[in-house]
């Protein structure tokens, strides 16, 4: 907190903790790095008046007190409602005070006063962005007394417009009192005066508007508080218990935001957008959310609060006139409209942009032509945009390459990687069309409530369609594949929210008419009914009938550019898990250096091979073993022939044969008849046999290594395959690097004897293959999927040439969690704190990470030059990565789809290194 | 190998190690201690040669020779077999040479030599005992000429009974020729002579048996050899060769004999017990092997070689008068028969007993009236013997009581705690009475071949019944539960087998006779046929038609003692796994010192209870769940209750309900039909429900505390009763310790969480009971049986009082192996060597053991006085406890029947350490 020794004007203290902070007037207490305790509006607002900004002038009560007030609240909450300062610590009520009085001075007004009266918003704000997730009190200061000295000052209509918009939102807010009652109230009015919008009722109508709005919060036997004090009092408790809500909860749930974090109260001096046409509210970015484009980009409303807008209760206009052609509007830009206002945006725009050397993300108000800021904040932005302002902004010199590289998650890479409608699509009939908030496309059934999505998401893909989306459907989004509002703009609600999940998104699609009870959408002709499949194209703004073709993503050259900067700065390599030339051909694409688990098992899948497969398994003996055995050969020499072809001498590691037989057994009927004929045996027989095969817990049975030291001539064939085909590859002049890998061993003996099988048989195919055999290398090693493996890899590590950690089995056992069978608890260890999160999918680094470092360390210590790389679904995860570099493992293998998340992983882990060492070094 | 430097006949090197060791005249170039290298056979000679007893001359072929031999035989066996000494080691050949031309000059006789033959013994001779299961060649140097030679010096019929038996002999080790045919041969002559006994054939009839043996051998293409160098070559190789042989494998492998130990081979002058009616053979145990009483016993033969008592052909007549009276034999005692030569063997007895301060197993020679000593070595005894023996020795101070615990083999103390027959087994019919050879006692079916015996054994406990027993029938005997023999006295093969596995055993029940063929056996007026069951008294010596009542051992006070001193040389407590009543009863009876696995799931395995708990587990909510539990509320409360007032304020270890569910659902229609009744609900529903809570993996599902989790009602319910049973026993004026134990903890947050529950519902049932509110002390812990548990001890010793390691899941999880799968691959792992024991039977210390002793580490590390137990089976393994005393654990619990096995375990674990620590002092 460095600026805090620069400040003047020292408020006090709670509880030792200074309580309250100031700025306004080119000057803040604090700054942009206060964040954890001034939440993101109240630091921001520090900073940009610090820097000299336009910003109405305010405080800052901390998060620190929030966190103090929630837990004096619950002690008595119903005293707190009824006093709201009794909830306050000691010392809060009269820090308010004084800074009020600093604030007075500052705007020449006064807090209560019935000629000149200071208004004020009581805003949330936490260390981290939750749009829309906590409340906000507008106009606050309001009564009878202090509207009527607004009115006196020249614009009744003004006056009252406020002052009802303040009873509504305070009575929504602090009092907890429906907000339809309210709006009931005022279609009364608006039927009675004959006006559809609101802005057609004058002032008189708004005043008869504002008793009426009294006499209904009257009627729940508590007057609607008059003392402007005691109203301050009762949004900024109400405020801060806006942190607890279930929206709020849900959303740092789903965002990995600490409970106790809590949230800031920003109180701010009121600056109005609604005082007439030379007034305006508004949000801009300093870039292109959605594409990233380094063009600003945003919408405003005239002569309207700013809680409009992002409510999407008005469409509001673009900011630019380029903004406007491209979606075809004729309304005119805030360029055209206020072209001053507008050129000081954009002055602001580039300073703010050059000072936080990020994209922002701006909110703005016009009050009789002159602009005010009210926040900036670094803007969300869609993965494509953020992976093009990551590398344009490096190109331009404003943050390095490494900065760039940090600036994407990598887990969000996942969103891009993932199709997009296929440019002929065509037979698709297009049903309307509407604004493209969030990029990518996706199929799915229709429904009309976030419920509903939740109820039918874990069997269905979904498209939740909604007339506008609010906080309380953030669960129903998160499930949805896509998502379509009918109202709102490139800025409402659903548009970010789609975003920062990345879920193709189309907004505004004004043609179409929601009935929601009905369970029908209408428009462009159609009837689309609950159940029926669309597709929501985000990326054009484009809604389809029925399932539409996809085609794979359009990376686009900054994220090719920022991948080779990841290649040039990681030191593991990557690898993918595959085995289908399909599959290894995206994982070239994608950057693959090898392949870091090809399933052997995955290829007997098919129908013929799977009746062969299950010949082997339930023969009687080794005879029948490998006469199936035979059957099978030929098929997986060349499928791994293709394999090498395309690999091209890029490293492949081959697990040989490892799931429970349990796997491969007939379980219906027709299959155990198919079977039985092609065994040459009765039903019955076969069941008999099907039966001595089930396992207690085919995890931990007969599978693996285990299955080879019983029955060798299995992996026998898969070597007998797996050479045969390398030296037919390398015949083709094609280089081949095999890597032979044993699995699920637990003991050297395993290992040591069924190595010695893999050089017997490699060394004869040799012979066969003279001409070949000083073409084909291969080396020997083991999956470590046991905790015993990694306790004992000192001894593995003499009869292997490289380790390949199988996190996923090694979770498995070592966690005693089997994987299929967590349903009933594990989502709820997750939900209630048990666990920080799913150990199948983020390596549980305090417990099974231990087994990976020590299977590391005694593997290395036994043999310096051993090679090491993981193969579990943690390949591809992020913090799994990071860890996977920090105990210095080789490569990661994952699958390809999350390659580009690998590498990007990886480069970041090396970075954080560096920066540490850096800082090591630099203390 | 202290001895080597004073020997004064250093004979030669092969391969730079001395291969050859002479003994006789009252000096050794080896002695006891060199068993390793000599075998306990020449060793043994060689030390009582060092201490001027009666030992024939002879030389000892070392077992690294045996070794050498082996690997050359194996690249060209038959060469090897053409030319004996063709595998030799360089200069073994010219050794022997070396070490015969010494023997001769000792013995005053020449091998080979016509007039003066010597003839000698080849042995077989490995550092452990292993009785029969090797080969060996006697009266070896006899041909045509030297029998002629012999037979001149005065005995003609001696000289040709002992070429006979040479040639018989030979012809089987050595040219593997079939036994029976010789037997044959010599049953025609028998009936020629019209003689019923061998030992009725005169001395020309002998010579016409050699004859037509001699034409046997002849007819195989190669005659017999008749150069007495070529005899012994052969012999030697024939003799090593034997160290592999099947039975031997096998022995070796159930008494884990290593297989790269080899056998010595010791050449020997023969001395005659076939000489006349003043020679006879015997062998001598310093003590009663079978009780262990200090008294003589032993078995001869008057006019015999050694092989015929081993053999069981003739029966043997008791040493002394004692003996003889107590198996109501009339033939005279060698006490009587031979005073001068018994007296001389008494001294014997006591000067070796005193020497090798153990019992002693003797073999001995008399020839012409004088004694000569064959071999001594610790005699096998059964375990009540060795128990007495070790008590009364180190009463006798002849060793320490340390010493005498390291006498008796923990595991072994097994067999005594296991039944013997009731003394008021009345009503069964006796059949017949024969030597009782092994205590104990046993019903089984009867088989009359140790195959049917391997057959059947997995399904029925079996009586093995034969006419003698041979080496090959090891396997069956160790699979039956009782053996029978109506040949043989108590030093047969069957007998000294029995005894060592603890079998119970009667020999030489000569009233019945065996037709294996016919699968029948008569006598007593009976005829008992394969199937029907029989109960065989070892201790008693009786044989009862049908299955007898068993009465619990009288362990005797010799067990009481050494079970004392354990107990006051241990530091490791004992506990015992018990929920029964009997159990706890039986556990306090052998010691227990508290539960340490009471097992609350085991609780409800009765028919009703388990129909309440099945209604917990199909409820489709908390209610249904609620009111089942209810049910076995008081049900459980009795059941603790009762278990705290038998154990008397020992500490009791609760683990709540653990196992999957899975193990609690009804599978049978009928029972799924009368649960659905209970519920109230359709068949088809109860199914489903079933369906629905079916496992891939039991074992690493839903289970253990994770239940509690998301089910905490069912551990309330169990707590509730816990404590009410706590309160209820203390109100009765009875201590009461209670430890509430947590089973299948991953996570801290799962500990921490139920251990609130705990402490929750303590405090609450404490408060109903204020009277006793300060007499319940109770501690909670969690089961250590999940790698993770194990790694992260350090954060769950925070929430623990105690850490109990649960080493059968431990096993599981650390291995990746389901204990209830390993049926198709474990024993095929164990017989061929991957691993060296069953890991669910001894704790594998290099993988299993590393988590342990991280978990002892970590917990201690983060909380001192944490209290550590073990309560898996390894609780009762005498390998893992002594592995469990060196990592500090505070106690072992083990199943009750373990109890006196863990306890001997532990002070053996202790007195090894001291030894240890004072070794490492002294060096």
């Amino acid at each position: 907190m460095a600026n805090l020794t620069q400040t003047e004007t020292r408020v006090d203290t709670v509880a030792g903790m200074r309580s309250i902070y100031s700025f306004g007037g080119g000057k803040a207490d604090g700054g942009r790095d206060d964040k954890a305790l001034l939440g993101g509006k109240g630091a921001n607002c520090a900073e940009m008046a610090r820097i000299g900004l336009p910003v109405p002038a305010g405080f800052t009560i901390t998060t620190a007190v929030c966190n103090d007030y929630l837990a004096r609240f619950a002690q008595a909450p119903e005293q707190a409602l009824a006093d709201p300062a009794s909830a306050f610590p000691d010392g809060l009520e009269q820090a308010i005070a004084e800074s009020l009085a600093v604030l007075e001075e500052q705007e020449g007004r006064k807090f209560g006063d019935a000629k000149k009266p200071l208004l004020v918003s009581v805003r949330s704000g936490a260390q981290a962005s939750m749009p829309g997730m906590m409340d906000t009190v507008l106009n606050l200061g309001l009564n009878p007394d202090t509207v009527q000295g607004l009115a006196e000052q020249g614009n009744p209509r003004f006056a009252y417009d406020s002052w009802r918009r303040f009873i509504q939102m305070f009575s929504d807010v602090v009092l907890g009192l429906p907000h339809g009652d309210f709006e009931e109230i005022l279609e009364e009015i608006k039927d009675e005066q004959n006006v559809l919008e609101d802005s057609e009722l004058d002032a008189e109508a708004l005043q008869t508007l504002c008793d009426r709005y009294l006499e209904l919060v009257a009627k729940t036997g508590t007057p609607f508080p008059q003392d402007p004090i005691a109203q301050l009092h009762a949004a900024i408790g109400a405020v801060f218990r806006s942190w607890s809500n279930t929206r709020a909860k849900t959303y740092r749930r789903l965002n990995n935001i600490p409970d106790n974090w809590g949230t800031a109260v920003t109180v701010q001096a009121m600056v109005f957008g609604n005082l007439g046409n030379d007034c305006a509210t508004g949000v801009a970015f300093t870039r292109d959310p959605s594409t990233g484009e380094n063009l600003p980009f945003g919408e405003y409303l005239i002569n309207a609060q700013g809680e409009d807008v992002v409510a999407g209760i008005r469409t509001p206009r673009s900011l630019t006139i380029a903004g406007r052609k491209a979606i075809g509007s004729n309304e005119p830009a805030l360029e055209e409209a206020m072209p001053e206002a507008f050129a000081e945006l954009m002055r602001i725009r580039t300073l703010l942009e050059q000072h936080y050397k990020d994209m922002q993300d701006l909110e703005f108000t016009i009050q009789s032509g002159r602009l005010y800021m009210l926040q900036t904040r670094s803007g969300k932005r869609s993965v494509s945009a953020a992976i093009r302002i990551a590398a344009e902004m490096a190109g331009e010199g404003l943050i390095s390459q490494d900065e760039a590289l940090m600036r994407v998650e990598p887990e969000s890479v996942r969103q891009i990687l993932h199709p997009t409608l296929a440019p002929d699509s065509g037979e698709t009939v297009e049903l309307t069309r509407g604004l493209p908030a969030s990029p990518g496309a996706a199929s799915g059934i229709v429904v009309f409530s976030a419920a509903e999505a939740e109820r039918l998401a874990p069997e269905r893909a979904v498209i939740l369609c909604r007339s506008e989306t609010s906080p309380e459907d953030i669960q129903g989004m998160y499930v949805a594949r896509g998502i379509l509002t009918t109202r709102g703009g490139m800025t409402s609600h659903a548009a970010v929210v789609a975003r920062g999940m990345g879920r193709p998104c189309v907004v505004g699609a004004g043609s179409l008419h929601i009935d929601e009870e009905q369970g029908v959408m209408t428009g462009g002709g159609q009837t689309i009914r609950a159940g029926d499949e669309i597709t929501v194209d985000g990326t054009g703004g484009r809604i389809l009938l029925g399932e539409a073709k996809m085609t794979e993503p359009n990376l686009g050259e900054e994220f090719t550019l920022l991948m080779q900067w990841a290649d040039s700065r990681r030191r593991m390599k990557v690898r993918a898990n595959a085995e289908t030339p399909a599959d290894c051909k995206t994982a070239i694409r994608f950057g693959a250096e090898g392949i870091g688990l090809c399933r052997t098992e995955h290829m007997f899948f098919q129908k013929e091979r799977m009746l062969a497969m299950r010949e082997v398994i339930v023969a009687q003996d080794e005879t029948g073993r490998r006469a199936a055995l035979a059957k099978l050969q030929p098929v997986q020499r060349e499928d791994f022939a293709e394999i090498f072809r395309i690999m091209e001498g890029r490293p492949v590691t081959v697990r040989l044969l490892d799931p429970p037989l349990h796997e491969f057994l007939p379980r219906g009927a027709e299959e155990q008849a198919t079977l039985a004929e092609a065994l040459g045996i009765s039903a019955s027989e076969l069941r008999g046999r099907v039966s001595r095969l089930t396992e207690s817990n085919p995890m931990l049975g007969h599978r693996g290594c285990r299955l080879a030291m019983t029955y060798p001539e299995v992996y026998e064939m898969q070597l007998r395959a797996l050479f045969e085909a390398a030296h037919l590859v390398a015949g083709e002049g094609v280089a081949v690097s095999v890597e032979v890998m044993i699995p699920l061993v637990a003991f050297d003996q395993e290992l040591a004897r069924l190595r010695q099988l893999s050089e017997a048989v490699a060394q004869e195919i040799a012979k066969q293959n003279s001409a070949t055999a000083d073409k084909v290398q291969y080396i020997v090693g083991t999956m470590i999927e046991l905790p015993r493996a990694a306790l004992c890899a000192d001894t593995l590590a003499k009869q292997a040439d490289f380790f390949s950690f199988g996190t996923n089995d090694l979770t498995q056992t070592a966690l005693g969690l089997s994987r299929d069978d967590t349903g009933p608890f594990l989502p709820y260890y997750e939900s209630s704190g048990v666990i920080p999160r799913d150990p199948f999918a983020s390596l549980d680094l305090e417990g099974v990470g231990q087994l990976v470092k020590l299977g590391v360390e005694r593997g290395r210590a036994s043999r310096p030059d051993l090679k090491l790389g993981i193969c579990g679904e943690h390949g591809g995860d992020p913090a799994s990565v990071e860890f996977f570099d920090s105990v210095g493992l080789d490569y990661v293998s994952c699958s390809p789809f999350r390659l580009p998340i690998a590498r990007l992983a990886a480069a970041q882990a090396q970075i954080r290194k560096d920066r540490k060492d850096r800082k090591d070094t630099d203390s």
